[in-house]
């Protein structure tokens, strides 16, 4: 494996994955308005985008409806409401956690629904369980992605079982996912290879999704594209659990490929993204995030941190230190 | 030139480089409390930080006293009320502005002084200038470097023939400055390797200081670092001008050697941070900063879009496409 492309060329096996109400909604419970859900939607056609994640595909019967916006569930006549017949060139998906879901009951076949892709997200242990998921959802006519989460816990020999398994199945993409934000770029780029090698040679792609937990998710996603990764997950501003992910603007300015435009999505921030820090929204690296990265723990802690207010740095470090 | 080690090793030519007063002193006028200046100075020596730049060696002709901070101008008496006779492995360090100072007036003979470096910033077409002020530095005893700004500015052949010409002084270490934070990591590898090349050759060192306009500055800094570069520059909590620096908690989180602590770091964020914002002091990362970066401009015109509490970003973009 090796570099792929440089700063001036263009790739076109990139693909700029939207996830800000996906990830997002992980923040707000999923209340966004359908203003600035539509907006979004047209702010990303605009912006050359290629995929828009709306929500995800959660099980009813382990999530009340009631507790939640409508993007936990994503039905089919929301997803209407929002982008009719879809008649774009962005296309649209939805997540599907293992162990989370209702598929049979959830997703219709591909000729009734506006549904492009349905990303299976996993741990590395549940592959096998992902992987029939990712199949089912496959036979139904989507396309599908395998996100494997918290890679910086999985070990090489795991990975490369992880990989292998998924290349025998139809999946186009496997997805980097740095759950924690613990991953510095020479490591990224290492993972981004064993990937790039499995993926290449089933005919697949390499995704990546980042988490800024020590301001790298921007660093680390155009480093995995530079060892080959072309699926790329971004939200506008940042927006998503803890620290938040890669911000999709920093993406689009990057990119060299004429079809990619920022200044939709500027505007979209202008108008929407004051409003929701105004409203309480709190989202974006600060120090209990960068603590929880650099100890390769789970954000949760960090997140209870940020909504009880708390400014304790040391103390909350000395918290860490008590569960390594 | 190869990589210098890995993510597990301890690189004994490291030297953090604390920068707080001095880059954040362009976003307050140098207007710290003596507590807040105190405070930091014990934290950086907790925290086994090895250098620590108190202001800049400012020209009182050019400059009033009465317009600025004290730290504009770092004087010898000022300094002394902070650290006494610095008996503490911190060295201390000034900057001096090719153009703006008055050296032979206001540096004293290094046996009269606290101060161990003095740090000349220069653009790369006054090179010759900036020796010659380090050489008149080092012949009165001090450590000297040579830093480079807007290196996104200099061609390779410019910055070649400036390298050869430092590798001929008594400079102990040259930086890469990337004042527009517009350098991409994929670039700032293949500058560090330059960097490298040269002083490795002259027995000296390379420095790197970075800006955050595109969420860079740590993972350029850490690329840097993994090429070759020495001399890290960073500041607590990032402050500095515009969209600021590496953040030092970063840094120290990052590096494996036992000397370094980041606990007195946050300490001193939880102290001293929130009061800085809730005076109004405004810097870090936000769109406006990405823009000029991503335009390799003089972050100037983002500066006043901050301080004129604009959010129309799409014209500012515009604003910016009619500089070019």
């Amino acid at each position: 494996m090796g570099k792929k492309g440089s700063l001036m060329s263009v790739r076109h096996d990139i693909k700029v994955f939207d996830a800000t109400l996906r990830d997002g909604g992980l923040v707000n419970n999923f209340g966004f308005s359908d203003e600035f859900v539509k907006d979004l939607y047209e702010a990303n056609v605009n912006a050359g985008v290629d995929y828009m994640e709306f929500g995800y595909k959660a099980d009813c019967d382990m999530f009340a409806k009631s507790d939640f916006g409508k993007w936990k569930f994503t039905d089919e006549e929301d997803l209407r409401a929002i982008v009719g017949n879809n008649d774009t060139d962005l296309k649209i998906s939805v997540m599907a956690d293992v162990g989370r879901t209702n598929l049979k009951r959830d997703i219709l076949p591909k000729s009734e629904s506006v549904i492009d892709m349905v990303r299976v997200a996993t741990y590395i242990n549940t592959i096998p369980a992902a992987i029939n998921m990712a199949e089912y959802c496959h036979e139904l006519g989507y396309e599908t992605t395998i996100n494997i989460m918290a890679i910086s816990n999985a070990s090489e020999g795991d990975l490369r079982q992880a990989l292998e398994l998924i290349s025998e199945s139809n999946v186009q993409a496997v997805y980097i996912v740095d759950s924690y934000g613990a991953v510095y770029p020479e490591r990224m780029r290492e993972i981004a290879d064993l990937y790039v090698e499995h993926t290449e040679a089933a005919g697949k792609l390499t995704g990546i999704h980042a988490h800024n937990n020590q301001q790298l998710a921007f660093a680390n996603t155009i480093e995995a594209l530079s060892r080959g990764a072309s699926y790329l997950d971004a939200t506008v501003s940042s927006l998503g659990r803890g620290a938040g992910n890669c911000p999709i603007e920093l993406l689009l300015a990057f990119l060299q490929n004429p079809k990619y435009n920022v200044v939709s999505i500027l505007r979209f921030i202008e108008k929407h993204i004051p409003k929701l820090k105004a409203d309480g929204l709190v989202w974006g690296y600060d120090i209990q995030y960068l603590l929880t990265g650099r100890f390769n723990q789970h954000p949760s802690s960090a997140i209870e941190f940020t909504k009880n207010k708390r400014s304790d740095y040391t103390r909350f470090y000395s918290e860490l230190l008590d569960k390594e």
